[in-house]
């Protein structure tokens, strides 16, 4: 039987494995920081009657451009991150993957660099790859944040064309403020005119406003979105940017035409009619990050601030590491996510009576460490 | 204000514009070969029912691997392709265009080339453009069939990483034979390992069988399809292709992890199960499409030999060529497509009504020229 080494792959996909975690079936479920709140009836009923319609036309294309839902989506920033943008500013993909693999295709790609500050996301190195885009590893100091002066001297140094700042940070729930940014758009303008994308997919679960203000008058810089986390949609798919709208029209270029089902369009626009509910459970969700951050110091982890709506903690640095107490939680029907930082582990936020189990758990399997 | 030139996006994409032909509102619409047929009433209610379900679980990631999905497209292939094929030999993503750029990143990319016999689906050319892999234009005779001989010898010459064969082929509806198909496949395997991509969007309506059964045997061969033209749902986004195991594995490797939307997921599975209303569909459309031959070429007009749900007539070698046909066929109301190839239009099968118009219209523009 032929295996895929046999097939004519390129060659730095050879030995690799797929991206994405393990999908197990536990009974609590907090490693891909999905949100825990299923979506209300009345929203399901309303996406219901949308794709309904939708699936009236659905012989037709969709609408290539997805203006009605550009539309929205400028009306959600403008109302709930403290700066005005227009559906020529917004530009919608199939989650913000896809959003990343564009900006990547049209300002990365073949001979250029993107520049990461790790632990970060992956999927920006793994998505760099798939565009033949070079990955540069830009350093975080030992808390996670990062640190402005090595920034700016790695910007100079490799001259990235592309600068990924992941605010909340994935894995690290670590945020970044407003004069970090800055000092990293200006550093890497001076290194060579480039792109800076603020990946925001976790920016309704901050502390902080969104960087979204930055925009203004830096043509160069990309804020992106999700719906998957705080609109409680993961399996929608509905990622987005804003930016000035020459970048929208950049994207057009690489984006493959009709890339937006008209059911995709029809149900984020039925969850961008229920903003108001979904929000309210993005603050349950903040303040259940903020009691899961105070009981895990409290039992004596290490855990990193955290805007997000997870929490990275540890340090375990026993027999086996963090991949251990992954195991031993997992045993215990609780599966968190273990990112390959050393030492740490990373759990969502979920219910209540989730976060209760996790927290029973991981002071069961603390204590049977000490004895 | 900022300009899409005064942005860092990549070189070779200055000076583009957006694939994509113009949504323009009028009349009779028979310019990108959808489907006329909106789905059946009890299609669309089956729609809202599995959509409502999958909205259920909308705040969790989507099944990463489509698994259902792929085993009921496997089953349509095998019920209706002659060729038995399982879910392991079948992947999905937001259009063939998704399927295809997935391929590109696996078995093209920088430093490796692929090659189309054109005219031919232009975003063959494109994908190739946007995944950084070159881009090699292979001849077609004069009546548009793939020449085995000069074929071979491009192949022979250019060494390809990637073929590309369209089947029936998109502007011109010629369909392949198996036969040429296989002279390919071994001209492109004699030259190197590579990938032989045959794209049947337009498959289910071919006078001749479908080309799965050359996957027996032949494990860098891809056969890929759409259910936006025979299953009229254009509205879906959903390609697929069938092959090897191994080529499914490799894909895996360059997709964007959960690709695929659960309300996507849901839609294709309600009309898979339809599949008997939407193949009588194709039933009808294939006699409109004989007859809009017979038609043209009663009128004068030299039509290419059709097995899809469109056909290129003309030839308009008058001033203005077939782009002055195109406007005065758009100012009678009917849209039809100018895919550039000199002296010929696409008209789409649409509704016999829809079609009388054309006809009528292409009658007066005949007429009017021959003044």
């Amino acid at each position: 039987m032929t295996g895929i080494d046999d097939l004519p792959i390129r060659d730095e996909l050879r030995g690799k494995s797929p991206y994405g975690a393990p999908q197990l079936d536990v009974p609590v479920r907090l490693n891909t920081n999905e949100n825990p709140h299923p979506l209300p009836e009345a929203l399901v009923a309303r996406i219901a009657e949308r794709v309904t319609e939708a699936a009236r036309h659905l012989n037709r294309y969709p609408d290539r451009d997805a203006v009605e839902l550009r539309t929205e989506l400028a009306r959600y920033l403008t109302r709930t991150a403290g700066y005005g943008v227009a559906a020529e500013n917004v530009w919608a993909a199939n989650g913000s993957n896809e959003v990343l693999q564009q900006l990547l295709q049209a300002f990365g790609g073949p001979g250029r660099t993107a520049l990461g500050f790790e632990p970060s996301y992956s999927m920006h190195a793994l998505i760099a790859r798939g565009t033949g885009t070079g990955w540069l590893s830009g350093p975080r100091e030992a808390d996670f944040r990062i640190d402005v002066a090595a920034a700016r001297a790695v910007i100079a140094e490799r001259r990235p064309h592309v600068v990924f700042v992941c605010s909340p940070n994935n894995p690290t729930g670590t945020a970044v403020g407003a004069d970090t940014v800055l000092a990293l758009y200006e550093a890497a303008q001076a290194a060579r005119p480039s792109l800076v994308v603020v990946d925001e997919a976790y920016g309704e679960f901050s502390h902080r406003p969104s960087l979204l203000p930055l925009l203004d008058g830096r043509p160069n810089l990309v804020v992106s979105r999700t719906m998957s986390k705080a609109f409680g949609a993961a399996g929608l798919r509905l990622g987005y940017l804003a930016a000035a709208p020459a970048v929208v029209d950049a994207v057009q270029l690489v984006r493959l035409p009709y890339h937006l089902s008209a059911v995709t369009q029809a149900t984020a626009l039925a969850a961008l009619e229920h903003t108001g509910t979904l929000l309210g459970y993005v603050e349950q969700l903040k303040a259940e990050r903020d009691r899961l951050v105070t009981e895990l110091r409290a039992m004596g982890c290490e855990v990193t601030d955290s805007d997000a709506n997870f929490v990275q903690f540890g340090r375990f640095d026993g027999p086996g590491g963090a991949h251990a107490v992954w195991q031993a939680l997992l045993e215990r029907g609780v599966l968190v996510r273990d990112n390959g930082v050393p030492g740490r582990l990373r759990v969502t936020a979920g219910t209540p009576a989730e976060n209760d189990a996790f927290l029973d758990a991981v002071r069961a399997v603390l204590k049977e460490s000490n004895r």
